[in-house]
């Protein structure tokens, strides 16, 4: 794989077809809300793909144990992260046989919520880790009710102190970044706009994204953190938007510049997409759960239309 | 190895001869600082040892290499930590031959430092992050002339968001613990004490220590944190005392009781010695260069008699 960020939602043929089945399943079925973070280093990203070692291949593994499901449980995802790429706040939904999901807590009394939790961080690896399990608000989708998505880019450049410990989540530059300059530059991003100069090219797939937020910080220890929120990803966005900061950073580039290849709405040759270890997908947010089935009809159809 | 926390100093006997020994090389020789990070995860601790991948012998191996020393290069560290201990502020002195150091530029215009940092970091393995390489002020003994060392210690508990990109750092406890005993209890302790109930016994090893701080604070992710600064630390000690604010932290014992254990001087048999993954030294601190000499000395003579 390239090893681009793709937020789901962000191809239009797909997305209808993979959200229309997950809803026909919730006739008879409970809907479970899963949120997760992992480690992607030794995952070649969230989709399943078969001999791979992927993250929706594992947890779907695990539910399917706890569940004693008769077919693997199927798994709808608000960020599907690329090989690499991290999580500490990704999202699922799952619709779980509701046989399955009442006799989880077995002789205890326990709730089904509290046992799925205990079981699965029991049985998987150390690097993914449930935060909660529970059963999901009426007409919530994990990838379409969606309203924005948070990512963090980590990078340790010439004036950071280099941390061993963070080293699977922070990419090495040689050279000093000049802060300013990128944050100048990543302002100048801002809004609903055409992101196509960004995104890996997909048949029939809007690049039309709002960047909500794309800032950056320097920490106490040196290290650069941006942060980039948008109410949906392209593939690779979130990595081709760091990397035409980064040349803006190293003096390679004048600050406009990064708008200047947005306003072109086509694949720049000199763009740089930066490393998958860098990046994590921070928090799904959405809407109150009154509005949750709006707007999931509102993110399937809008990508429809566009 | 026990695992313990064992930061250098704590052994009057050794620490004489190593320091006695470290003084004499000065002569003609070059004393250069270097200031390093580790991941802890994959060494068997600080102390070189025969057959196995220390953090000692791997830095010594490579300062060898570029210097082209003919002898291994020896090095004199702050804080001697222990297997899967890690350091973001570890601090080493080593006295080097004047013409290997000389040489390190080579026919570029860098400086030894410069060059030395450089050609470091491009043969050490990336669980070693090496930060700075300067020539010592005159009287700087990375050991005796620090005036303090800062710890941090690291609990997930059941109210915590748990980070798998975190997990080689961080203790899990199912439990969830009350940070406010915790920190009542570690107060108690803060100040000049005989901490024997917290040190693993060796023979003429003083147990005087002034602890300077011993605070905890929960992040905003729920991850429990424990800062703990000493003049300096004998073996297993940080470990130690976070195990007894823990066992405080669960309700199985009054904030007043680590401070019995150590008023008691002996080694409690409900003590618990926390796990090394948890523990890493944060920094090292020195005073100004005027006054290193006269603190090296006062750190090796007040050890000789206690």
């Amino acid at each position: 794989m390239a090893g681009g960020d793709r937020a789901a939602g962000g191809v239009a043929a797909e997305g209808v077809a993979a959200g229309g089945a997950a809803e026909a399943e919730t006739d008879g079925r409970i809907r479970v809300r899963i949120d997760l973070g992992y480690d992607g280093t030794q995952f070649r990203g969230w989709a399943a793909q078969p001999a791979l070692r992927t993250v929706e291949g594992t947890l779907s593994a695990a539910l399917t144990t706890i569940l004693r499901a008769k077919q693997p449980v199927r798994l709808t995802v608000a960020g599907r992260t690329d090989a690499g790429v991290h999580a500490r706040g990704q999202v699922v939904h799952a619709d779980v046989d509701p046989d399955g999901w009442a006799a989880l807590p077995g002789r205890s009394d326990r709730t089904p919520e509290v046992a799925a939790l205990t079981r699965l961080s029991g049985i998987l690896p150390p690097d993914i880790a449930v935060h909660r399990v529970a059963v999901a608000a009426p007409g919530f989708n994990a990838r379409f009710s969606a309203t924005s998505r948070r990512y963090r880019y980590r990078i340790a450049d010439a004036s950071s102190t280099r941390d061993p410990l963070r080293r699977h989540e922070t990419v090495l530059l040689k050279q000093q970044l000049d802060v300013d300059a990128m944050e100048e530059a990543s302002r100048m991003l801002l809004g609903l706009n055409d992101f196509a100069a960004f995104c890996q090219r997909r048949e029939g797939a809007t690049t039309v994204r709002t960047l909500l937020d794309y800032s950056w910080r320097r920490r106490g220890d040196g290290v650069l953190e941006a942060t980039v929120v948008a109410d949906a990803f392209c593939r690779s966005m979130v990595r081709a938007l760091v990397g035409a900061a980064v040349q803006v950073g190293e003096g390679r580039r004048p600050p406009e510049w990064p708008a200047a290849v947005q306003h072109g709405r086509a694949r720049h040759p000199a763009l740089v997409v930066m490393p998958p270890h860098g990046l994590s997908l921070e928090e799904v947010t959405y809407p109150p759960d009154a509005g949750l089935a709006a707007r999931a009809e509102e993110g399937r159809t809008r990508r429809v239309l566009l």
